[in-house]
């Protein structure tokens, strides 16, 4: 299970944090660490700070965007301190943990989403994560160096594989197809949003909290590859009917 | 009960450490670290490393020997990476949270006891604590930072004050909107099946798994009203585009 484990660090500014980082996880079992538009290298400081974890670091991916990182992920869970405008399903890292164990099992990896140093994740950063997940914290000083909050979760995703409690598929019960990836929910949100542009639902300009919401409530309800193939081919029978005045996004001979 | 619990940091040699563990304490809202016999002093690398935990470091207490660090203690239990020749009574860092909270409550510190960077406590040390902690790790690569044995430790320790825990809504955060009654749900099912078939996308007469499958996802996901009158808007734009040949099962001033 640990090693279909994501943890992405977002434009992480002190290489000694990305060192650290490695080191928590190879402690927990953890191996794939994956840098999202890094400004600090692999230096040697966070050679140093890893210790013994420098394997980890060679083979640390590098990618210029969060949606590249976890495109091939059935769940994407995003640390916040705070909660933000749109509520967005909430878990404990202990509860992270459980999703997270029912999700490898899929056979689809998971990615937990770690932000900057000094202001964490975007708004548009958490809204590509199926649920966030917030660490308790004295509410007076609640701002956990990030290598540290990659200690505490990579902890929990130990605990979760040593502790077996009772098995918790990610929809509760045994499902008839296999979880979609993050990407393909993403392109059937991005069809939606094209759709409803299409059929002049949605004025392309104007801000994008309808198309939030929807993210949010498809996210959520972590559909089934088939769930997706029939959003997608009711979406391209209604930009047929919309006379399709703008191009999809994706051919639509991939869409259903 | 936090500010009862005692971190005892023994011979520590880096000084970035006490700072970190500095800041670990805080986040999780403990106070009271003790510095046995350390190597390392307070100085610019602890500070920065505290980041606004400076407080921690300036309530310090520093003493010779562990005895004296832990003598008004009702409970110590000493971080220890592997058996030792006499078995001690071992505990999980969940068992020793529950632990420490009982103790706490007769009024009595508990005393947390860390080792020396390079290899641990001593069994002479080991022998003073009541109880030994094991953080489960990579049996191939066990050597927890210290400063990161302190944030797990002390994250357990918050935990155990703030369970049981806070009662959980539906998506496990205060959402924004009150969730949808089934009878809406059910309203914004019947309008979609409606308009799948005024877009000829669904024969009235075939089989209705596909309605089945949209229901299954649409009540797995648990819509707050905002997120149904959404979908009901939507689905009266596309009924709309598709001329409404059929009547709609309810009056459409009603559906968004």
């Amino acid at each position: 299970m640990l090693d279909q484990i994501r943890i992405l660090m977002v434009n992480t500014t002190h290489s000694g944090n990305i060192g650290a980082a490695a080191r928590a996880m190879k402690n927990m079992g953890l191996s794939q660490l994956c840098l999202v538009d890094p400004i600090a290298t692999i230096d040697d400081e966070a050679i140093a700070r890893a210790a013994g974890a420098t394997d980890v670091l060679e083979q640390a991916t590098i990618v210029s965007t969060l949606e590249e990182g976890i495109a091939d992920c059935g769940l994407v869970v995003g640390t916040s301190a705070r909660s933000r405008h749109i509520p967005w399903p909430l878990m404990t890292p202990r509860q992270c943990a459980a999703q997270t164990r029912a999700m490898v099992q899929t056979g689809l990896p998971v990615g937990l989403v770690f932000g900057r140093e000094s202001r964490g994740l975007t708004n548009e950063e958490l809204h590509l994560c199926h649920a966030h997940v917030h660490i308790p914290t004295n509410e007076a000083y609640s701002s956990l160096n990030v290598a540290q909050a990659i200690q505490v979760m990579c902890y929990e995703m130990r605990l979760a594989t040593i502790e077996p409690e009772t098995p918790v598929a990610v929809w509760g019960v045994e499902w008839d197809h296999p979880p979609a990836s993050h990407g393909e929910i993403d392109g059937m949100i991005r069809q939606f949003e094209q759709t409803l542009v299409d059929i002049g639902f949605l004025d392309p300009n104007t801000p994008k909290h309808l198309v939030s919401r929807l993210r949010r409530l498809y996210q959520r309800a972590m559909p089934d590859k088939t769930e997706i193939n029939i959003l997608r081919g009711m979406l391209t029978s209604v930009q047929k009917l919309a006379g399709s005045r703008k191009t999809a996004p994706e051919p639509e001979g991939e869409s259903d």
